[in-house]
């Protein structure tokens, strides 16, 4: 199938440091972007447009884009997808209270299949809103693969290991995984350094080195991590993982709230990418990550809601958000990042984060067809004097029209095609009915 | 006419601390809720929802609202509603270029059917997301009442004075206003202590006196101010305005960011409500106010979004999950400001501070029919395990369905009935180009 948008506003998120849209038509052919044919550059005697219909008429969808952006899709970089089934379940309470009384013996209950409800859930409300990558850290992974299939997202799992869980660390699954899918994509994943005995963080560096996999990890999220692991180990966390061996291989790692110049130091040689997780470094009271002191010192950083039950949703628009209004008000600088970086850290820099610069987090000739159309013509998004800003500081989920994964169209006037969402919802229901019962 | 809504779940928000709701029939009488009859005190030999119904039977219009919360509309209480024709005009940039070189610039061209054009614009806004009173601070606010009666928004205008503009107080048009309509009432808005000479902000207590009227304006918003006014004044903006005598008048001030103790103590004395703008404060790099330790002290604090210019958008759903994020990542203790609170400050608490307690902010027999009806089904807002929390931390405000002011239905399918959006946004445009032109 081939998809073509006419007269759409183009935002290519290409330039790393700004970038206004611009009149296009887009054609897609199977899974990639093959055409951006540019209204001002347009040749009338040879038109790019006619070749492209002309080549694909026999299978082709065309969709009026008029007074809509056609941008990246947008990536979410760190997840616990399934803990939907927790959202606003235990909220304004503290930390330890929250995870010892409400989300451990919450999760403990958990079996496969509800981990597969929480999944599509979260899918479910992840594509309308947008995203159409997500970096997912949790159990069962092979079960949350196994569902972003069959919902069309591109997913990447990251079987998480926590003591005493380390059993559980999903050595075949992952292998696996790595095979059969090519929107699918696996990590290793260490919950973080004060919650894995040192053995284990051992084997698993070990684990990547033998399967030759990057990492996902929490890292340097609060202050107790930040004594907990220098009273046991001398070092801050960014240096434990440095030393063990963890940054040799590709890295994405949450939070990094509390981090000295020598940790950014080592972020930015090892090329670790740090995901921003605003709103549930918020809500836990975590505090404020240096954003944009590490993106100015040459560290990698993209955006993540962490799990619903800590944000409360999976909602990148709102992230994107706070991730600018949190940096200007903690440097009482209002010019620091930006709408078009913010953006940048929610589209290009995740793909970048992945490995896949150039072909995710884009829109240009030969990216994959990742692509959304967001809708301007609500009145919180009117009048427009700068698209890019409209879309950082008003832009929402509701707002977003149509989603495209690879070349196929998931999400169709705003909600994800063919899905049963009054059947999902009855079955979770149902489910937590049970489960909390006693 | 008369509305009925059927299996409602009824947030009442009459509890200061705590609440959740209850599934009820709801009945309207003109401007009045006059019915609530709650499921579970229902008495089947005598139903008052069956005496509703007969009572009028030859004007009732009946909503099925099962599933859905009905609640009180929001109360935005600090809006310059017109500048939504600055939206995303100039961001990311220092605050006194943003003000000197295209705020103020731009404001100057505008003619009174340009704030005309700016204010339906954001009412349009503001009623789509489930505002149904506002208190706006500007320029020609007998059009902006005007614009308001018309699209059917509850208003409080505050004709705003400001150095060397004192001669364009409106003082006749607030005579009139205050006459004219029950949904339009009127404040004197002194702009700020460092944009009024002292022989302006006398005059305006001494209108404040001939008039009888309340008092809204911008207090201790940045440090600049501080220390401007204590350079001149040898005291703070908000020791000063008790000194003037502005607070021997119901005042709402908005931001007080910059407060000290002695400050709390007077706001609290005197009644004085404050207005929390949390994402203009963090877009401007201007602070982060100690709400909660404001209303531990006894402060009234209500909540309101700042002009679409320094926000970008008029979304009381945005405003409320970042107050309360907002308090907790900056006090490092999650368990402040929790998601009842932050609701409150957005209904009852913004009532409160305009004298209309028990009447607007609330479900309750007798209060006027000022209410919202929010939907549940998208997936951000599943499953449901508590729904103040679900609503803070997860609502939006495309998730509202419908909005009723004074008994009026104003808003269906989350549209406003009968707005000609396509005419109003190629007018906002036209407009627009002519004034960016030069």
């Amino acid at each position: 199938m081939a998809l073509l948008f006419r007269n759409a506003l183009v935002l290519p998120m290409t330039d790393p440091e700004e970038g206004q849209p611009m009149m296009a038509n887009v054609g897609i052919e199977s899974d990639r972007i093959v055409m951006i044919d540019a209204a001002e550059e347009r040749d009338a005697e040879c038109s790019r447009t006619a070749d492209f219909v002309a080549r694909n008429r026999e299978s082709l969808v065309e969709i009026d884009a008029t007074g809509k952006v056609l941008m990246p899709g947008l990536i979410n970089l760190h997840t616990h997808v399934a803990m939907t089934l927790m959202r606003s379940y235990a909220d304004d309470i503290p930390l330890m209270i929250w995870l010892g009384e409400h989300i451990w013996p919450f999760e403990a209950k958990l079996t496969v299949d509800d981990i597969a409800l929480g999944a599509q859930l979260g899918m479910a409300e992840m594509l309308e809103g947008g995203t159409t990558t997500f970096a997912d850290m949790y159990w069962e992974q092979a079960t949350v693969a196994r569902v972003a299939r069959r919902m069309g997202i591109r997913a990447v799992v990251s079987p998480c290991f926590v003591d005493p869980r380390m059993g559980g660390f999903e050595k075949d699954v992952t292998e696996s995984l790595a095979e059969v899918c090519d929107t699918v994509s696996v990590r290793i994943a260490p919950h973080a350094p004060y919650s894995c005995s040192e053995e284990n963080l051992r084997r698993g560096v070990e684990v990547c080195r033998e399967l030759g996999l990057p990492v996902h990890t929490h890292l340097a999220e609060t202050d107790d991590e930040i004594r907990i692991v220098r009273d046991k180990y001398g070092v801050s966390p960014i240096e434990l993982f440095d030393r063990l061996g963890y940054f040799d291989f590709p890295t994405i790692a949450a939070h990094c709230v509390k981090v000295t110049d020598r940790d950014m130091a080592i972020l930015r040689d090892k090329q670790v990418t740090v995901v921003h997780n605003p709103q549930s470094n918020m809500k836990l009271s975590s505090g404020i990550a240096p954003v944009w002191t590490m993106m100015r010192s040459g560290v990698n950083v993209a955006l993540g809601t962490d799990g619903a039950s800590s944000n409360n949703d999976l909602d990148m628009w709102d992230e994107m958000r706070s991730a600018a209004l949190l940096q200007k008000v903690s440097s009482t600088d209002p010019t620091v990042l930006p709408a078009y970086s913010a953006l940048r850290m929610a589209t290009a820099d995740g793909a970048r984060a992945l490995g896949r610069e150039g072909e995710l987090g884009i829109v240009a000739e030969g990216a994959l067809a990742d692509v959304i159309l967001v809708d301007l013509s609500r009145p919180h998004m009117q009048p427009i004097h700068d698209v890019v800003s409209t879309l950082v500081y008003c832009g929402k989920s509701s707002d977003v029209e149509m989603v495209v994964v690879g070349g196929r169209v998931i999400v169709r006037g705003g909600r994800v095609e063919g899905l049963d969402y009054q059947g999902l919802y009855s079955s979770v229901a149902k489910r937590l009915e049970e489960l909390t019962r006693r």
